[in-house]
């Protein structure tokens, strides 16, 4: 029989599917104004974010009423207390999508990306937001194997960003060094927003099964 | 009289100030390590990182047993589920200052930093430091003028940041785009090491006082 309690758990799960959803759009629109210099779809992400910090709390609120009122113990308290933080994960991941919004308006109505690495961020966003939907698919069904292929996913962010970082230190590199420095911003806010959603697959897994999954290694940059 | 819970509680604040103390090492020594191209600080700054992820762990680990074994209601929940956060705060605050150490080890024997943006970096790195500092006292004496501070020097810390892209994107920097690439990820980390800083005030001030605090702006960058 399910009680109240379980109902509660399966709600505060499934708002922060709710919110992980609601990254990865953000992430796909604002990869798509990335590409395109699209003003409007830049505007929406950064007007949306409000729905994502409204999300958070309310994510937030329920955690705390569920911890006072139910006193779960052991495993159940720190599935509660872990979606909080998951809830800050990804918060931050739609922060991550504004900061790739803002600059594309700062820009306009010029570009940012030359051809040359137009390509490269395609893949990137494309790698995000399949991140952020495995992790959704994480947080709804408790998936372990889900998570094992985000961090698979996850190494072939690096390695793109490792390459995005070459092609911009390399001595061919001929569009100057605003661009380079808008592109190595951005490159850096596609990997973090990686390595959210990695952090919420690795959450969810310790959580169902106690494993103690590796530490996210301290990448180079 | 003290309980065994009030001091069980005073403990830890006291692990999470410990640890800020670390963080704030760390990015002195990171800089220092920037400003002067010295490879054993910047080795040291890594290898110290062990240190951040173990008293995080502790810290985390006597949060749940709190929780767990006293069970707190409303406010002194909020308190230890926010010390979680703030854990988790310190610790990407640490991770920031390696981030900075590998980018110098990865230059040496060269220095990263042109001479022009030395000063820049010297004043950045000041802040940081003092920043932290500002927010061990804030997790050690839960004073909320302090917490105000905070926010203030995180606004020089914003101006610094501002005029470095300035300086990099201007049509005068001699010093090539792998250096302006290296130099914008640096500017990033220290101002995101800020940032966390003024997260944690703003929870401590929000556990101690009820008041909401106004989000954190995201940034243009």
């Amino acid at each position: 029989m399910r009680t109240v309690y379980h109902e509660q758990l399966a709600e505060l799960a499934d708002q922060l599917g709710r919110l992980c959803g609601v990254t990865a759009v953000a992430m796909q629109r604002a990869t798509h104004a990335l590409l395109r210099a699209d003003d409007t779809a830049a505007e929406e992400v950064i007007n949306d974010h409000d729905q994502v910090v409204a999300l958070r709390k309310h994510a937030e609120e329920n955690a705390f009423a569920l911890v006072a009122l139910q006193q779960p113990v052991a495993g159940e308290l720190r599935r509660i207390v872990g979606s909080i933080q998951i809830a800050a994960d990804l918060d931050r991941m739609g922060a991550l999508a504004v900061h790739v919004a803002k600059i594309v308006r700062r820009r306009l109505p010029n570009h940012v990306l030359p051809n040359e690495v137009e390509h490269h961020f395609a893949e990137m966003g494309r790698v995000a937001v399949e991140l952020a939907r495995c992790a959704q698919e994480v947080l709804m069904t408790r998936n372990a194997d889900k998570a094992a292929y985000i961090r698979q996913q996850d190494d072939e962010m690096d390695e793109l960003h490792r390459q995005l970082l070459t092609t911009l230190m390399d001595r061919d590199w001929k569009h100057g060094v605003p661009a380079a420095v808008d592109i190595a911003l951005l490159g850096r806010f596609y990997e973090r927003f990686a390595d959210h959603a990695v952090e919420i697959g690795r959450r969810v897994v310790f959580e169902a099964t106690g494993a103690v999954l590796p530490e996210q290694e301290i990448g180079t940059y």
